[in-house]
């Protein structure tokens, strides 16, 4: 059976989840999502999760994805287990579990539905007022970002990402005090963003600490992705912003706006905090 | 074994979980918290799963909980199953299943902890500004509410609502257009708050879209939850808020402050919206 998504995308071939002769799911994780340390982004693992989902499924949208990070994920081969939960016209729930060669590390509470193409809100949040992409820093990887170069990690390579000046301070050795990230991003292979893309994005920035001075790796705990709307072409705007930091933990909030200003994604998580120096 | 919590409040009662001599685990769902329709709240039935979560694991307060609702529940035994995940110092992972006569009905991701008592945080919200418990809407059930009888669902019985009078403009009849709301609650059994009487309160407003005049139901399809602070006795503060309304979705996002202006719970859920008339 031929993996699912399109093989010219290079975010498709790397979340493509294939069905054994024997009916079970694998995926090859792969090592050019990492985010340092030879660990893969917990957006792409989700992303990866989402497919796996909808492959037997009823309906083709992943809308509320909530994934616990059991440990640690590095590249290699995993299987998929899904246990379908109730399915109907308008949605279904499932449970996926990724499973690899440290054991489980993912475990995902998954409900899809089909969105549709033109469902106008009657309420929704207005996009935040940031420059043009072309106006914004480019975080590629090897570029200087107010005399740092942006470390080299796999996910800077994958996915183009613009910061807002405002709020890219600590880039420039002026950090704002406040963990808040604003960035325009898409996918770099050229791909047009999607529901799994956008799932990809709820987990994509750097940690919003970072905004407060406070540099170091940020692992989630439990992340919930609800896809909103199908996203129209071109980049997406992203804002994140923690509540709350306290105790060594803390909780990032995205929210993503599509290139007509629709708001079509939302994220929450929870994780670790590094401590202050 | 005795069950959990204190049998002298009502909500560590209805939410007690007790292992049989045969080990597993059993509720008796309380139909004093239901939401009208014979239907249990979800805010509640979490906060079982909750119990489950921390019965036999190293840590006693949950964290992070994401759960799907798979189908209304309705009181009377039920039975989870709670399988551990990986465990450390820091916090445990576990899935929890709350089965009753109609099968499975809840499906929770837990996440659990050990919340410390003098977490000063490093990075909060600022609390919204609403007048005094005394000077808010009280809706009790019975109670005139702009002239309406608050319903009197299991719920409202057990739980002090008083609504910000800037946001229950619906309830004069007067909708706000803004789907906010904001009021103070308690247990009325006389307990003070704890971890799992947040869980309680992250779902237990009226739905934000009877601020836009939307009548009706919001069944919560996923539901996350997360505690980030033991709360000080007395009232909490709580804001609901919806930001996106469209093709028959809607989300929740909840902030919960304790007495002293602690931010000490968020969740968010996605529910199925009530149709425009």
């Amino acid at each position: 059976m031929p993996p699912t998504g399109s093989a010219s995308s290079d975010f498709d071939a790397a979340t493509a989840v294939t069905r054994t002769e024997g009916g079970g799911l694998l995926a090859e994780l792969d090592p050019g999502w990492d985010v340092g340390g030879g660990i893969l982004n917990g957006g792409y693992l989700l992303a990866v999760a989402a497919r796996a989902a909808v492959l037997d499924g009823p309906h083709p949208h992943p809308v509320a994805l909530s994934a616990s990070y059991l440990r640690a994920t590095a590249p290699g081969p995993a299987t998929l287990t899904v246990v379908p939960g109730p399915a109907g016209r308008t949605l279904a729930h499932s449970t996926v579990a990724l499973v690899t060669d440290a054991g489980p590390t993912l475990q995902v509470q998954a409900t899809t539905a089909t969105l549709g193409a033109d469902d106008a809100p009657e309420w929704s949040s207005p996009v935040p007022d940031v420059p043009a992409p072309d106006e914004c820093l480019n975080a590629a990887p090897g570029a200087s970002l107010g005399g740092h170069p942006v470390p080299a990690i796999g996910l800077r390579h994958r996915v183009e990402t613009r910061m807002d000046p405002a709020t890219a301070g600590w880039a420039l050795g002026r950090p704002s005090g406040e963990p808040v990230m604003r960035a325009w991003v898409r996918l770099a292979d050229g791909r047009e963003p999607d529901p799994f893309a956008l799932v990809l994005f709820a987990d994509v920035l750097p940690p919003t600490i970072w905004g407060m001075g406070l540099f170091g790796w940020a692992p989630t705990v439990q992340l919930q992705v609800l896809v909103r709307a199908l996203p129209a072409p071109g980049w997406c705007l992203l804002e994140s912003r923690a509540s709350e930091v306290a105790g060594g933990w803390i909780d990032e909030d995205y929210r993503i706006w599509d290139s007509t200003g629709r708001l079509v994604a939302q994220s929450r998580q929870l994780a670790r905090a590094p401590k202050p120096r």
